[in-house]
C-alpha cells in the first residue's frame, strides 16, 4: 500500500491541510508506534508511551510559544465550540472564587464565531455583555472598531473576563494587534482556533487561549488550552449551584484537566500524536517567526492580485483587519461564481467556496498551504480577472 | 514505508486493539481518502465526502444492531465520562419537559464506572439515588444483586431514569440479562462503552445507550449514542436555569446533536471513519451473533483454565456476573505477580496488568483479540499454573 500522494492545492477553511510528511509518519504510527508492536491509537493513555505523547506535545508547545511558568497547557475534546461553553463556566467559577460574585464577561463580536461564543455564554447563564459588535458599528463584519467605541465600564472590578476571537474564519477578520492594554488586570480570553501557531504570541498577556486543532495543528478532535495558573483556583460546584450557575461536565473542568495532566478521562492519543508531529515539523522548519514570515508572504500575494482587479473582485474586509489565514472575497458579477470555482477545480485548486452563511469565495492559507500552491492560486485569480475585467 | 505488522497479542483494557486490516485502510485514507486527493482528516465535515462518512457509519450501526425507527443514532466527543455528565443533564431536561419536575434518577452501582457516573450526576446537581450498590450488599464489586434488593420506589412516577453500566471493565462484571422488566415505562440508560458490539442488543428496551469507541469500535475520541426519539423533547435552558439545574454545553445537548446530524460543530471525521471501517469489518465477519459466539468461546476458554487451578488463581467475580470482555483474576501468591507479567511479555502477551485501583491481572478479550491470541494466553496461564501449583 502506497503512502505517496500528489501535493494537494487545498484552500479549505478547516479541517485543513496537513503536511504530507506528518501524515505519512502518522499513518505508519497508526499500525506500529515506535516499534512497540501496537498502533498509537491502541495504546493506553496511561502507558509509558501514551503519557509521553501527551508530555512531549505539551513541552513542544511550551517551547514553540515561549509559554511562561505562570501558564499551563492542557488538552480537551469538544472543539472550539465546547471552548465557548467551558470558558463561560470556568472563568466565571474563577471569578466567583476570587470575588465572591459571578461578575460580568464582555464579548468583542467581530464575526460569526465570537457571536456564537457570546450566545453560548448567554445560554449557559453567565449574563455576558457585548463590548462591541462590529456589525452594529460598521454595518457589517469586516472591521475591528477602535477600543474607544467599546462598551466596557471604566470601573473594571465587576468584569470577569473580556473575550475575543483572534481570527474570524467565516468573515476573514483578524486582529493585527493586542488591543487590550486599556484594561489592566482584566483576564483576556482569546479563541485562536484558526490562527494558532501561525505567528508568535505573547502568552503572558492572556488569561486563557484556546484553539481547536483542525486548522494549523492537527485533525479535528482535540483542543489546546493555555491558561494562567491563577485561573485554576475556582469555586466548588456546590457554591456555583447555590448561586444558580451551571456546573460544567467534569471532563471540561479546567482544574481537573490540569491536575490530571489532560488525562482525567481517555484522551484521544492518536489525535494528540498528530499534533505532536505537526509541532516537531514546525520546529524543524524554523519556528513561529519563520512560519509567520511565510504566512505574510502568502497572504500579501493573494491580496495583491485581488486588489489589482477592483472591477472583478470585491474585498469586504477593511485592510487593517484582513486575515492572513482566510482571504475572503467575492466576484462582483455573482453569476461568475460557479465558473470561478469550476475553473479552479480544473487546475486542481480546491476548497475555495466561501462559508455557506456569507457566500462568495474564501482562500484559506493555513500553515500547511505551500508558497507554491499560493502562487498557483494567484496565477489563476489573475488569469480569471484578465478574462473577465 | 511499510504498513505490515506482526499480529499483536494484546489484552489491554482500552484503548484496545483494532483489526490490522482496518488500521491499514485507515492509514492509507489518512493521506488520500477515496482518491479525492485529501486525507480523511483533512476534509470538511460538511463536504460530500465528510457527510457521507457520518451517514454511512450511522447506517451501518442501524443495520448491525437492528435499531428500530423509534430510536436515533448520533456521535459526540468527550468519551464515556462526558456521557456521565450529559446523560444527567439531558435525561433530566427530558423529564422536566414531560412532567414539569426534575424527578430522581436511580443508579445501579456494580463497579468503578457506574460509581463514577453516579458521582458525576450528583456533582451536576440532579440529586441521584442509589438503586443498589453491590459493594454494600456483597462486600465487594463482583456481583449483580437481584432486583428485589434494589431500592427503587414502587411508584415509578418520579423516576426520571434508571442507569447502569452493562460491563464494568475495572471489576470484570457484566450483566448477562436485562433485569429491568420490573420497571415498566421507566427510561433505562446503559453505559455500554466496554461491551458495545460484542453481542446483539435489543435496543427497543432502552431510553439511551452510549459507548465510547475505544474498546470494540475504534480509537478514542468519539462516543456513540442511541436515543429513544421521545427523549429528544426537552425543556429549554431558561426553564432549567429557573429550576436551578445546570445547562449542558451546547455540543452535548442531544436534541442539537440529532438536529444537526452529529455535526453541530466539527466532528472528528477521521475518528468516525475508523468506526465506519470497524463496522464494515464486523458486518463482513458475519455480524453480531457471530461475534458473540467468538467472544463466548474466548471468554469460556480463559475462565476454564483459570478455574482449573484454584490453588494458583483467584477469580473474584461471581460466575453469573463474569464479564466476557474483561477477565479479572489474581494470583493467590501475590509475590508471583511480576513473574507472571514478565513471563507473559517474553511470550509477547501484553496488557495483562489489572487496573491500578484493584491490582492483580486482567485479560481483556475485545472483538479484535483473536482466538489464536486467546489460545496462546490460555497455554501461558496453564503452564504458569503447572509450574506454581
Amino acid at each position: 500500500m502506497s503512502l505517496e500522494r500528489e501535493e494537494p492545492n487545498y484552500f479549505g477553511a478547516g479541517p485543513a491541510l496537513l503536511p504530507t510528511p506528518v501524515l505519512q509518519q502518522a499513518a505508519k504510527d497508526l499500525l506500529n508506534y515506535e516499534n512497540i508492536g501496537l498502533g498509537a491509537g491502541e495504546i493506553s493513555h496511561r502507558s509509558k508511551a501514551g503519557a509521553s505523547i501527551i508530555d512531549e506535545t505539551k513541552e513542544s508547545l511550551k517551547s514553540l510559544l515561549n509559554i511562561p511558568d505562570t501558564h499551563e497547557v492542557f488538552f480537551l475534546q469538544g472543539g472550539g465550540t465546547t471552548g465557548f461553553s467551558s470558558v463561560a463556566a470556568n472563568l466565571t467559577a474563577a471569578f466567583v472564587k476570587k470575588t465572591g460574585k459571578p461578575g460580568t464577561p464582555y464579548y468583542v463580536i467581530d464575526g460569526t464565531w465570537s457571536k456564537k461564543s457570546y450566545e453560548e455564554a448567554e445560554r449557559m447563564g453567565v449574563h455576558p455583555k457585548v463590548a462591541v459588535n462590529s456589525k452594529e458599528v460598521d454595518g457589517k463584519f469586516g472591521t475591528i472598531p477602535p477600543t474607544d467605541k467599546w462598551n466596557i465600564p471604566e470601573n473594571l472590578e465587576d468584569v470577569s473576563y473580556v473575550y475575543y476571537c483572534d481570527n474570524e474564519t467565516v468573515n476573514g477578520v483578524e486582529f493585527r494587534q493586542f488591543p487590550f492594554e486599556k484594561f489592566p488586570g482584566v483576564e483576556i480570553v482569546a479563541d485562536m482556533s484558526s490562527n494558532f501557531l501561525s505567528k508568535p504570541v505573547d502568552v503572558s498577556k492572556y488569561g486563557l487561549i484556546f484553539a481547536g486543532a483542525q486548522k494549523n495543528v492537527g485533525i479535528a478532535g482535540i483542543t489546546i488550552y493555555i491558561i494562567k495558573k491563577s485561573l485554576l483556583d475556582q469555586a466548588t460546584p456546590d457554591t456555583l449551584k447555590d448561586m444558580g450557575l451551571s456546573v460544567v461536565p467534569i471532563a471540561f473542568d479546567y482544574p481537573t484537566a490540569v491536575k490530571n495532566d489532560s488525562a482525567y478521562n481517555t484522551i484521544p492519543t492518536f489525535t494528540v500524536h498528530i499534533v505532536n508531529l505537526v509541532l516537531k515539523h514546525l520546529i524543524a522548519k524554523g519556528g513561529l517567526l519563520k512560519q509567520e514570515e511565510e504566512n505574510i508572504k502568502k497572504a500579501e500575494s493573494v491580496y495583491a492580485v485581488l486588489d489589482k482587479y477592483p472591477n472583478v473582485y470585491n474585498l469586504p474586509v477593511e485592510k487593517s483587519a484582513r486575515s492572513r489565514m482566510n482571504v475572503v472575497f467575492t466576484i462582483k458579477d455573482g453569476s461568475l461564481d460557479s465558473e470561478f470555482l469550476e475553473g479552479a477545480e480544473k487546475q486542481k485548486l480546491s476548497g475555495l467556496k466561501g462559508h455557506r452563511s456569507v457566500g462568495g469565495m474564501r482562500a484559506s492559507l493555513y500553515n500547511a498551504v505551500t508558497l507554491k500552491s499560493t502562487q498557483l492560486l494567484c496565477e489563476y485569480i489573475e488569469n480569471f480577472a484578465q478574462k473577465h475585467q
